[in-house]
């Protein structure tokens, strides 16, 4: 089996080849212009590893998963727009470096794009393949959508912010498995299995997320601690915090959240104090590890030689941390 | 062959009953509402059009007809953000009447669902079809990436408008008519000949466009006469008479192009005077009739039975108008 990190230089080496047409330049500058910011190129690269892990051929399977990190970066291109975002990876966004008219029109294209790089497949993949992309990209723009209902609501429950991050973020890392395992040959059985793996694990990975930003070491991750809640994200903790506190700390916390201003490290301070009285933390966990678990037992039941379940069991715990 | 009216209608009454996932409301909302503002499904019958032609079974080739209908409301609903277009057809236009995150997400849905629509052919056309999607969908956005580029420049010529208005608007009519001669089991070559046929008639009727806006009875057309003139847009009539024109005249012409404040009726009057000058009507009537020439051309090389081709000539006739 390839180490992932290969596979991401591979596709790291294969984005920079990618050619469009060179006419409108202002329709395919700023596709260049995302593709080169780089990123760890993690979807590609579980598309290539799960064809690897099935058998496949690798090199073959490039374009299908090049489709996926076009069509990653057009929403990317897409929800800079819609989060007015003036930066990305310290460089300044497509929309605010050309205009916004250019990042609808641009992303537009990527999304064409990724159709057409998809369709780089064996005709007798073609129509199941770009099933699974089609259900993939609806999923992420419905997460989107979503994302941003729950930003202006106050009643979101913890079972619709977990079907938003699953459909935001980790049905892409389930559909990508999902098609590199059957450009591997795998039986749609195990394709669903290894799509099933990469979805509950992006459900718990994304739940490590919320609980890093609140309870991770800043020198361990290099990440401002409390990030989330100083700009009032409807993270896991908070939802999950307003279900439990009592009648005080609910008023506590709904004065953090509506202040106008404050002292960013005094309001960590008070929310990570209620979170603790809560028992959030622990909250969290539990669910995290839930989806962890899933995530293995469907690693379990593929079909696949103990070597190549022992290969994804490897990366599936480097991406779960043992101590914060 | 049926009549192009019932197959509007045979259109018509499929998106009405069109059907996308509920949940969440305000990204399938939008889709449902843009197309229900009607409009003449020309897009789409086309496609039927040309199923029938080639003798292929009108019923099954709605679903991609309804692919290119989709598509076309997905460039629109994106075009009106673009533009800041306040109303389409007397309605307020979808970011208007939601907000423009929601039109930049459910148009790209609506992308993906195009292309969900389009996947409901035979397996051995599947890749042929998508194919011919694919150019279709990159050349109106090309279009609508040089028509956005041309209207900051001032140095436009003949040429690159009839290229852009051929991306922008005959590319889709041939594409619709590639499409379905295929699903009506036509040969790649007479596929090739009637989207030329499509193409070039699409450029000719653009031209005849920017020509009834000058020079249309209004009785006859129910348009304001000299719209195009009064907001300056770059039609063949004005870019032909800005290469036309002598010092003097092309002097006026841009007195007027770049007038802050005018009487609209005193505006058509003078420019229509300089057009009439230098002209123009005659250079626009030649080039329309060079491109309606050239469909007709491809239509003749049809391989088609003779009652087929006098149906696609009173057609391309019904479109051609006789006296302005």
């Amino acid at each position: 089996m390839r180490e992932l990190q290969k596979l991401q230089l591979l596709i790291d080496n294969a984005v920079t080849e990618l050619q469009f047409s060179p006419y409108p330049a202002e329709l395919y500058e700023p596709i260049y212009y995302i593709l080169s910011m780089g990123g760890k190129r993690m979807r590609p690269a579980l598309l290539l590893m799960a064809c690897d892990l099935f058998g496949g051929d690798v090199e073959k399977a490039v374009p299908p998963a090049l489709a996926i990190e076009v069509f990653h970066n057009f929403t990317l291109m897409h929800d800079d727009i819609m989060d007015k975002a003036p930066l990305r990876r310290g460089k300044t966004t497509v929309h605010e470096r050309w205009n916004q008219n250019a990042a609808i029109l641009s992303g537009d294209v990527m999304l064409i794009e990724g159709y057409k790089l998809m369709m780089q497949v064996e005709d007798r993949l073609l129509r199941t393949i770009l099933n699974v992309f089609n259900d993939t990209a609806v999923g992420v723009c419905e997460g989107q959508q979503l994302d941003m209902d729950f930003e202006i609501r106050n009643d979101v429950k913890i079972d619709e912010y977990i079907y938003m991050i699953r459909l935001k973020t980790a049905v892409v890392l389930g559909g990508a498995l999902k098609i590199g395992s059957l450009l591997g040959g795998a039986e749609m059985k195990d394709a669903e299995l290894i799509a099933e793996f990469g979805e509950n694990l992006g459900l718990a990975f994304q739940l490590q997320d919320d609980i890093l930003d609140v309870y991770g070491s800043p020198e361990k991750f290099g990440k401002q601690v409390g990030g989330d809640i100083i700009s009032n994200k409807k993270t896991y903790l908070l939802l999950k915090s307003l279900e439990l506190a009592n009648v005080e700390q609910s008023t506590e916390l709904n004065k953090w959240i509506n202040a106008g201003s404050f002292d960013n490290q005094q309001k960590v301070e008070a929310v990570t104090g209620i979170y603790n009285a809560v028992g959030v933390k622990q909250h969290a966990e539990d669910t995290m590890h839930a989806y962890a678990d899933k995530a293995f037992e469907a690693l379990e039941k593929l079909n696949l030689p103990e070597e190549n379940k022992q290969y994804l069991r490897g990366f599936a715990d480097s991406l779960m941390v043992r101590e914060y």
